[in-house]
């Protein structure tokens, strides 16, 4: 099915939360850390417990490069675990020139067969282009980010009056011929993403910075909502996947993605 | 051994061309495509024939990327096959929010033990911290890419009269305490490179789009030695590593290297 047709399919059922599964070996209860797989064992065990209320899983590539084969092959488990219904996003950050963005768009959608990827935008249009030439999955470009230090140049105010997280928006916008393009917001940015959401219009939005980096979700989702958008996907990676050290881990995580929809199923019936 | 240390150490003896291993499984001699670790095979050959002519080795991770679990273990093993006095470039492009680029920067200098990487700074400062934090290693930053689309971000003029890629310039030097940042400016960008000399100063910098891409290398040595600094290293990737699709690829490699390596050798004799 069409990436973007999926996601849709949860945000009518009124599912918002993506869980980013930033698995890091050190942060995992101690009881499974030295099994086999364990972060295999850990992803499986979330995703079985959240899979009826996530709108989609984000796997940070970083965590599972760092332990090298054994973490590829961690990746490519947890994405077995993951029913077909539920979107998949590659979170790559990649972005290099064409022949090379061709290798890395080949090895998220024909090798991993993620349903989405995100991407930095820094090298422009010929940079991104391997990625839009699948149709049929879903592409995030950075546009701007949840971290503190995003000023230093996402927030630089350009020549022709614009900032550069605006002409990035601009720019996904000449992108998305076939439809297939959202941009990432972070949440820590309320202030910018109220002044953006006319240039937004129905782009789908990947929003990090709920949580452990303070975005507040009632008050951001309370923003796409009045500006006529439903097409948000807030991204919450520690504050769910690590809300028990315990036993009760899968469990604790279920409850606490259950807080988060109510959350939003507050403000979408307000 | 510092890895700055280790290239100062090749400009010294007159080397500053870098082998770009883009080492692609549809290009590389028929005759090894069907044998087992066709990419290590070919990267073992290459770099046997080249090792003392090379100042540097750049994996490019997409390629490896994309073979999946082989293209990892042949990574490694291509890293095996390099002389420990020539350093090795993960040319990752990698970006991301602190706790994220930690994890990368672990991977390519705790697992891989790679000299140095490159990162895409779209995320600003913090984001780079982690890179930076390992005092031997060196970082090479995107400021001005080779592609035509350098122009759609990267070129753009900012509200206080610079460009941004000469803003991420500054930004550069400012994480340069340690004396371990470097910078990526292709050689496409030769009126811009001329323009921004007296900016880059004594940063290393990693310059591709040579050959394939349409760099003249001598007229860009020759901007470089003119303006006082002797810090570049060109890479040549495909112009090198598929000069002969026969049996003798790796001799006809090490010719080529050894022509690129004579250009240089003249200007830096004018």
């Amino acid at each position: 099915m069409n990436s973007f047709e999926k996601l849709k399919e949860k945000f009518n059922t009124g599912l918002h939360i993506c869980v980013g599964l930033d698995t890091d070996v050190q942060k995992i209860p101690t009881f499974l850390r030295d099994t086999k797989n364990a972060l295999a064992e850990f992803n499986k065990k979330i995703i079985e417990a959240t899979k009826d209320l996530a709108a989609a899983y984000k796997i940070n590539f970083a965590f599972y490069e760092k332990e090298g084969l054994k973490g590829i092959e961690a990746l490519e488990k947890t994405l077995s675990f993951i029913p077909a219904d539920v979107l998949t996003i590659a979170d790559a950050k990649r972005g290099d020139i064409g022949n090379t963005a061709e290798m890395y768009a080949k090895s998220v959608f024909d090798n991993y067969l993620f349903d989405s990827v995100t991407v930095n935008p820094y090298m422009g249009t010929d940079s991104i282009q391997p990625f839009i030439n699948y149709k049929d999955k879903l592409i995030f470009f950075l546009a701007l980010t949840s971290n503190p230090s995003s000023k230093d140049f996402q927030k630089q105010k350009l020549l022709n009056g614009s900032f550069l997280y605006k002409e990035v928006i601009y720019k996904v916008h000449e992108w998305n011929t076939n439809n297939n393009c959202g941009i990432v917001f972070g949440a820590t940015n309320e202030s910018e993403l109220s002044d953006s959401l006319n240039v937004i219009k129905a782009l789908p939005v990947l929003v990090p910075g709920i949580g452990a980096q303070g975005g507040e979700i009632e008050k951001v989702a309370k923003l796409f909502i009045s500006s006529g958008s439903s097409y948000f996907l807030f991204n919450v990676s520690r504050g769910i996947i690590y809300k028990s050290g315990k036993k009760d881990f899968a469990e604790k995580a279920k409850e606490e993605l259950e807080v988060y929809n109510s959350k939003i199923k507050d403000v979408l019936s307000n």
